[in-house]
């Protein structure tokens, strides 16, 4: 099981923390990693007990789009309370990724580095985010042992019985940014997105178009929507606000 | 929340697991540990970030028994499939602590060595056992992942609504302890124990009551009453298998 999860560790410190992190994966029965940005490239194989396979394997990214660009969903972690976005449990976001993963979709669980985790800009990026209820006294949990906690409640959640997998395949991330990006065309022509900030607004859109899991073929019908709408909007002054 | 449970790591071999274990509590809003036996007593503060206060006074054991004296129900952890002892998962764990403390039990969990864990003698003095389901592939859980996995549910488990606190005091160990002893030697006495394997039989004796969650009171009326039985037996030869 499990080969349509993939953890993504967007800019680690420390290669000790990447060992543990692959081992917990493999402990759960999962493989596909991919660490993007990293402090070192130098992976020392022994903290990976029995998951140097894994760190072999490991796809290497220069950014965080890229690493997470394969994926349907995509969930962002965080010990940080985001302002209007509301955070799913450990045990929430395994069953989440079942359901998901039952519908055809793969998912991916983005963890940052260890001294600051992911930015709100870094988050804004993700489709859902988990938090781990921790502790005022201590909320940050450490990079290998939060890997652990979700490998495993995702291994929870894929043990839960699940309803016969249905036959659209879902678009992935890198499809939706072209429809987003499409969008963003069409949208900024017809005079409805602000210049100067057209990103906040196609964020919630996003956030909405994820929410109600997108196939593939309705992602290509709605970018092909797009690109026909800034071939024909003719230019006209943003309404003011 | 979380002073009636305590974590127990017996014989363990690296100072950054044990710091990663002692970060692992406070993240989930425990603070009591007792080391017992390990390889090493120099722990370096560093890898218990923000919890450097739970290896400062972390009770220092030379023993198991020592160690786990102290609390009323006692779990260990392993990896292995153990013969005829079922194994309950860490969220199972989460909840029967979450019930018996509402009872007035204090709880401990005990991990075992990263070379080998704990060996069926030593989950022979654990009241219950706790199985974390990982991979074939590989089983075997780092040290302070598994503390965290097991920290995060049973703060999960606490999280639960509670029935309210009954009044009668849970047994500890110790008591449970001293009232097997006297059983030992009242059966013993009345010829009803093999006296080249006590043991085996008493376990299961200890696991019944213990099953039951005796208060300090009936385990005092049973100790007295196994003192009384060894007072009056006359021996008699052993019955014949």
């Amino acid at each position: 099981m499990g080969e349509e999860v993939g953890f993504v560790l967007y800019k680690p410190r420390l290669a000790d923390n990447v060992g543990g992190v692959a081992r917990a994966l493999v402990n759960f029965g999962f493989s596909r990693l991919a660490i993007a940005d990293p402090a070192t490239w130098h992976f020392d194989p022994r903290s990976a007990v029995k998951a140097e396979h894994v760190l072999e394997k490991a796809y290497m990214a220069l950014t965080l789009d890229e690493a997470i660009g394969p994926y349907a969903w995509v969930c962002g972690t965080t010990s940080r309370k985001i302002r209007r976005r509301p955070a799913i449990s450990p045990r929430e976001l395994g069953e989440e990724a079942a359901r998901r993963m039952a519908a055809g979709a793969s998912i991916c669980v983005v963890l940052g580095s260890e001294n600051h985790g992911l930015t709100d800009e870094d988050l804004e990026r993700c489709d859902a985010i988990c938090r781990i209820d921790t502790s005022l006294e201590q909320p940050s949990i450490n990079l290998a042992q939060a890997a652990a906690i979700l490998a495993y409640e995702l291994r929870q959640g894929l043990k839960l019985p699940r309803p016969p997998r249905e036959l659209a395949v879902a678009a992935t991330r890198e499809e939706v940014d072209r429809l987003v990006a499409s969008t963003r065309e069409a949208l900024l022509g017809a005079g409805f997105l602000n210049p100067q900030q057209p990103d906040k607004i196609l964020g919630e859109l996003r956030r909405l178009l994820v929410r109600g899991e997108p196939t593939k073929r309705e992602v290509e019908l709605l970018t092909a929507a797009a690109k026909q709408v800034q071939r024909t909007v003719v230019p006209t002054p943003r309404r003011s606000e």
